[in-house]
């Protein structure tokens, strides 16, 4: 049986953390569908096609194995996604433990709304203390984020901003 | 003795978590105030007067025992209110550990200002999780908030917003 | 009406973290069983009747307010005494947040049990940090645990062990 | 691709709690093998043999879909298991932030030594605070455990002990 | 060999926590930077000058040891402060648990920028759950902040806002 | 002024977590007392003598900074060390939340007996989560510990057990 799961994120932007997480997703499920979600409430460091186009890059530069989409969602519920593309399990990375704190209501919501489970990955703890919000304030304020982000983030981010 | 208890929150809108908390603090206490706080530094989904009407009319449906009165408060600090109505017992259900964190410093103040005591409860853990911010989140976005809140609230929902 | 709560422990010895959080328990309630849980699996420093009488004098010194007996219990489910005393309350002090992670699955099966509720109190933070098993510690050293300790606890340690 | 995914514990005796992760595994991976692990430094309420099959006879009971195995480990690392059956996985069902906390190093040895991944799910918050440990321990106490155990520990437990 | 140690804060207002931290610290280092920290992205109470010229007059009256400068930094990152006046520490208080996760990970970075280490101290438990925020809450609503800042904030309060 | 830090705990064995911290406290304090405490009710993997010899050796290999001693103490109060070496600060790495918890009653104690300071510091992320137990279980199971302990651990682990 197929099955396929979603990371869903902000990925503003994506990184070196985020990636991990991708990566050890991919060797457990058959297709990964990497979800940029839009949240309009919230000021964004980067245009939602610019985070999945990064995403995209790092992916492709890791090589990472199996079947691994990238794409965006601003319509609905984020169970609504998966419902479309028939994907059953939800990823998120466990920064700390307050993280599980946080995620854990949302996630069994999902799981009544649409019997979507949610599954939780512990990153190489060498980068999993790295979150997009630290890199913004880092490279806001001019310091070096190369250790934090994959080769394409610092590229852009020297080039473009 | 007679004693009066305070159950405080912004209560936007009142939730099934929140109606078992009030219904528990009915057991212990005389007299319940449930007190809708309102947070001018927040926007709100409910006007204060509706979220005090929705929570009258779901601790009626729910026939919980005891004295209930359901209030709201904007004038000052919430101790004053307790002060003003002879309290001296403020109800937090603990949702999280990190609930517990988040609350310890203002249950501190409360009781240095006007040796008002928090007393924590704990909710039924089938609806621990649910919190107000998330029944918004899951309404704003089309989805069924049904198993997370009284049917009063269910009804206003589909009616009114 | 009338409400009994159980302050539960092994008050092995009693500390002044345990004499707060008696004393405002005493104010919320009618009356209070300060109860002491003998353990058979446990090592203990002081025999049960020892740490009873050692509460009962600190109790009487420090002079709390309202009904409070101090007593022990070993036959069987802590519920179990509840139900025989008529108690519907069982106090926990907090002292920290991993605390309220190690009471909430006993607190659970007691209401599920018995419909015996759990209320957390927090401690004065200046001793929230004290526990019995600090003392023991410190005290096998030869430290001083007078500043964690009623004055009955010190002379006991001076004079018996 | 098929993959195997094993889920850990002690399981004296299996739980309700258990029984729900055991079930989320099952749709999630394509082969499940529930391993009873016996730790030699601990006293154990009930002989392996019988903890298997208890868990068997509660897998069969709930109906719960996909190939299930159980069966018992006790010669070495539970890598060594995952190796010999060409298992990828490991499934720990997270009860609160501390358990996070508590399986995060095992977690990542298993991940160092044998490239086998821990995936952490939530149990159904109705019963996700109970433990072997709360059931021993009611039971011990002539507590009613029915509303935390399969019906065959239940049974069991009436029967035997 | 002398060292350098920077306490970095928003300090809107000081507090006795605040004041105890830095007490602790200037007992630990040869120098001490109190750095007032500008936030733009945040409503403050008080101008930044104001805030610096409260912690001197805080620090001098409590007549802490050793050199204790205080000055404020808008220009970069907080590292860059470090480099120039050649710090090789920062000191955080410990106020909870959530504490330590949330200065986890810019700690982590400030380590990797610029070789620089972050020290937790505990505070005094007596005023550790003290904050600038809770202080402003307070004050917000006419609540006598008197027992947690020291008096140089008292006499602002009350004489400029 | 030069001033004296102690790193306890029971090294049993060393871990490279243990040596990332000795080696930034190291960095931060004029003189390093690395001091093996002998807990009399824990039973042990290896003789102290031979876990003083393991540090010694690691330390030397590592080629840290400073003046650093290693020695063990079961005499007393850790703070009785402190006294008669002249330490005021011992050193305590964090590897989790819950340790912080764990560590601050002893610490406060720790400063209420002998004015000693406890100053909390991150090891380097990626071996934060390595501790003597975990070292101790992987080894007793046949699992290989190279990642997590100095060279002379695994050589005497080979050659002696």
């Amino acid at each position: 049986m197929s099955r396929i799961a979603v990371v869903p994120g902000s990925f503003d932007p994506v990184t070196l953390g985020h990636l991990d997480v991708i990566g050890r997703a991919a060797g457990l499920f058959d297709e990964l569908h990497v979800l940029v979600v839009h949240n309009p409430g919230k000021t964004a460091m980067l245009p939602v096609p610019q985070r999945v186009s990064l995403i995209q890059e790092s992916v492709a530069e890791a090589g990472l194995p199996g079947t691994i989409l990238v794409t965006s969602w601003s319509v609905g519920l984020l169970v609504d996604y998966c419902t479309e593309v028939g994907a059953s399990v939800i990823i998120k990375g466990i920064r700390s433990q307050v993280d599980v704190a946080y995620e854990t209501p949302m996630a069994l919501v999902n799981r009544n709304l649409a019997a979507v489970e949610t599954v939780f990955l512990l990153p190489n703890p060498a980068n999993a203390y790295v979150s997009s919000s630290l890199v913004r304030q880092v490279a806001a304020l001019g310091g070096d984020v190369a250790p934090y982000v994959p080769r394409a983030v610092v590229d852009f981010l020297k080039r473009d901003l």
